[in-house]
């Protein structure tokens, strides 16, 4: 932490500044220039909330020099993260696609669309059986006959399975079904619900939350992490910004920045962070092209009847031609797909 | 809903798009105009996604003419919701203050706490026992300990307490010690612990989301009334905006806008809004003047030393000195204090 | 500025940085902690672009210390600024209105209206004649004509003039008829017109930008005075976000926040923040309560006629009962209306 | 337009809101429903503000059933806008590369740039000899010598020159040097500037607001439309967000929207977006893969030295690379580099 005194600041609030910080435990380093006193605070306090020192009389500014997260830090592991599932690996060059509806309806529907998965050589059915859905009045997911019938799906047809978990009560359930639990968007700062995945060993994908930065994402992974899940990837959905000619605006260039601050695999997902059907294909191409580690796509073969987020679901067939098109781009760029 | 066609709509995909309406259970009016075509698609389908109509073919734009949420409506309601909890009415003339630390730390400290909140006049006193905190690393609460020391001191004192539930296995723990159940920020998109909490006949304070429109609060509130609790009241406590000189931006037109389309009562916390103390006292002043029915403000006698957010926290003599302000404010808009 | 040092950088990669300092002309003071390097650069260099230090090999992060606006800043002045104009004064106790229609559209328009502003006991009359309209195909003001009407009725009835600039070659012509230049959001960061704007020696009020931190926005201040004109105020009339009820987010918080930072007056625009006439009044109230130095208000008496902005504006009856209750209020605050 | 009644709107409203309409020069379509009633006022009036009619008694909600904006839509024009600048056309199966320093800084410096961006096989120059500046204290550009040393330097090459105009008053001077104008994020509204642009026959390049909505920046493309000149082509260089991780948010979904709205070429400026060397060369490709026509990238030899921007500025050898990559990645989606 680095404190910077006010100009004016007295001797005695330069003194009681350094006593506050020798009592929080830090090491002290005292700079004088002819008008700024800095005080250098070297020890490193997770969780330590530095505006204690920003209202002391004399200060004028204080920062950060660690980042806040530790175990989710590039500084904190050798090379990056793989994430190894059955014979499925994320996290390595080869771009691993996820597919499926966004919710289970119905035994027929989701063995209809495993099918186009893998099909499309894709590795992973998504779906969700508990879905968190804006309106009361909403359709809520088909609860445990929908893991059911995804497992089938997934077996039938040699798929891993994604799926989302809301509650705590929930995860006892979900993990005999799933091999990867989702951590939607709305609950990226559930902090029970990660403390308790965290105590868990399956692997786990976070979503980011709609107005979460960088920081506070990886913070979320942190307490994942923490309580002992290391087997934990990112997945990008878009945030909220006033754009509102998509559902959300697309945060392409977190792909780079949490591979340059993060050991942990990216997945990227353009379904949700457009909204609309006609702009998933151009988004995944992009985000292989941005280095995803891996890509999480919703397909429907009847969106118009689909019980929830039908519009951006892609057709089969527009999924299997986009497939091809990934297959080129990730070619391109030194990896496999 | 209104379905605007595209100009060059042709009459198949005209038909085709009534047909859908129709077996989605809406009554049809049609309106042609030389270039463009309208459909009204009359009939109340809360939590219908509009987006299943905007992708078929020949459709523009489709607009909802009602409103996503019913109970939590203006509409729904003759008057205002109030809502008695002992002697104590929230919503009617007479704003009420809730105060007191981020987190409960010790039974000193609350005591102390809870006789300044009694001395200035406020009626419920606020603290957290379960801390949604960023941090793995950071002070999370003290649970049930907490919980029952500053029900003692609020007792002591003729208070009320206010505090949060993070999960749903907490709901029957803290409704034993809570008048007011908080619901946080970070879980103004829990749909399962809304539903719950919706199922309990505690009054409850559901935070505006960091990200949250207006009308998916409403839409969240309205997730606790369909369960039967109808003792709701809305917090504003800052939105994420691009903006770093405070912590979060209040968006004090909250308070009209939800005035004018519900009828529930609104709080305003301007601690957290701006996360800064000195701030804390014109932004009361202003949620005051704005028409909030309750402000939630942070205190803490020895800030340096708080457990949590105690930068924002207002010493007692400056919250004594500010709830006199707020009453001259007060009368000065026609209410009491 | 403090440069923090990577954890493994090497004493070559520390040596560079310090004569990349150096080179800089910036004095120099290391902290050497146990894993963290330190080195404060002393020397205010005012638009030094930090991202230049943080590229270097070895560098894990920059801070400035010093805040990028100078003679905006509190410290470069004691007390307040107030700006003068005739005899009125903004920056004092005494709580200045501006109000009148959005747009002059005719003498007729605004003599009626400057009658009103004149009745309410408001000083200074506003109005565009020069608009600048998102459409090209809207009303774009009266030009040169509405400026010699607006001058007139403000000279009937005894007013200042406010009226937006909007180009460099318009300077000349509108300084014969205001009496302070308007810099409108969208021109926040026309630096070329905030240059000349400074070799006047007009009164400015500067609104901010719709994306426009309060940094940013103290910097465009900053270019008026460090051209030469110190009679600036700023006018904050709300930001972008992601909400939609409200035309923008008004940011009240900012009044504090300038007043600390700043000597600079801070006028509030509820009108142009709410975009909605029934939001104005309550949001008016709160501005005052929060500590604006002025208000400017938007009043038409035909608001369904009037050529912009017509639905944000007050009709006389309720500006004149809004002005009441503000008098009520700023007494409350110890100021005067 | 669209205008739904309130549920209680009397018959006399009604008749009240049809009189407006009528009055206001649109045809009425009436459709009553059991509890709503719904108005369809057709009709193009570009320009209109609805809240003219939202502000009525007994309106409930008004919708515009057209896009506001009218020779920047797809609907204008049959097939897309391709520009052609000598023996370049931008809009076509080929992607141009637009590179060049922040800005001009020497002969010496733009020579040596220019020989890299020729080898590069890219076509056109890029560097600022006005350049906007947040800090008054900040290098403001070389103004006219800045332009003839990059004519120079682009006609010894073989290249195109974009710079930026920034004032009324520069057009003349600017386009003596310059095949296109740059518009900058901040003079993206600038309506005097666009309409002057606009009367020139100088392709121009409108780069997106910090803040603008694609609509905003599509109706500010039609400022010069309307004005006569059509050779515009849009430039997506990163909106504001809370994110800070990135100096913006880089909205490549605006590609494809503007594919889909608009019939006029889209650039992409990843140098801008993200505000980092290491970012620029991932979301150069990601720009490519989501369909830009074009890509603005900065470059230096020397970005330490660099007087604007070095710390986003690509190394020759770098950028050389990342050319190579592009070119894979146009090809895997059909395109050619």
């Amino acid at each position: 932490m680095v404190v910077i005194l006010k100009n004016n600041a007295s001797e005695t609030q330069i003194e009681d500044v350094k006593k506050h910080l020798e009592d929080y435990g830090f090491q002290i380093h005292e700079s004088r220039g002819e008008v700024k006193t800095i005080i250098g605070a070297i020890g490193v306090k997770p969780g330590f909330d530095i505006r204690k020192i920003k209202i002391l009389d004399g200060v004028s500014d204080v920062y950060r020099v660690t980042v806040p997260f530790k175990m989710a830090s590039r500084n904190f592991k050798e090379g990056n993260t793989v994430i190894k599932i059955g014979n499925i690996e994320i996290g390595t060059d080869e771009i691993v696609l996820m597919a499926g509806p966004c919710a289970v309806e119905s035994e027929d529907q989701i063995f209809r669309l495993a099918k186009v998965v893998a099909e499309s050589g894709s590795k992973i059915l998504r779906g969700g059986a508990f879905k968190p859905r804006s309106s009361p009045y909403s359709f809520q997911g088909m609860g445990e006959e929908g893991l059911k019938i995804m497992r089938a799906a997934a077996d039938e047809y040699g798929l891993l399975v994604v799926t989302e978990v809301m509650q705590i009560h929930q995860i006892e359930l979900i993990e005999k079904y799933t091999d990867i639990f989702q951590l939607g968007a709305r609950n990226m700062q559930n902090f029970g619900l990660l403390k308790e995945i965290g105590n868990t060993s399956t692997p786990v994908m976070l979503k980011r939350g709609l107005a979460a930065t960088i920081e506070e994402w990886l913070m979320s992974a942190e307490y994942i992490l923490a309580n002992g899940n290391s087997e934990v990837m990112l997945c990008e959905r878009g945030i909220r910004t006033f754009e509102t000619y998509t559902r959300n605006t697309f945060d392409l260039s977190a792909i780079p920045v949490i591979h340059e601050k993060s050991h942990l695999p990216v997945v990227a997902d353009p379904s949700h962070a457009t909204g609309y059907r006609t702009h998933v294909a151009p988004m995944a191409r992009a985000a292989v092209a941005a280095g995803a580690d891996s890509l999480m796509i919703e397909i429907h073969d009847k969106p118009e009847e689909a019980m929830s987020d039908g519009p951006q679901a892609l057709l089969p067939k527009d999924y299997l031609t986009l497939v091809q098109e990934l297959k080129v781009i990730a070619k391109a760029i030194g990896r496999n797909l």
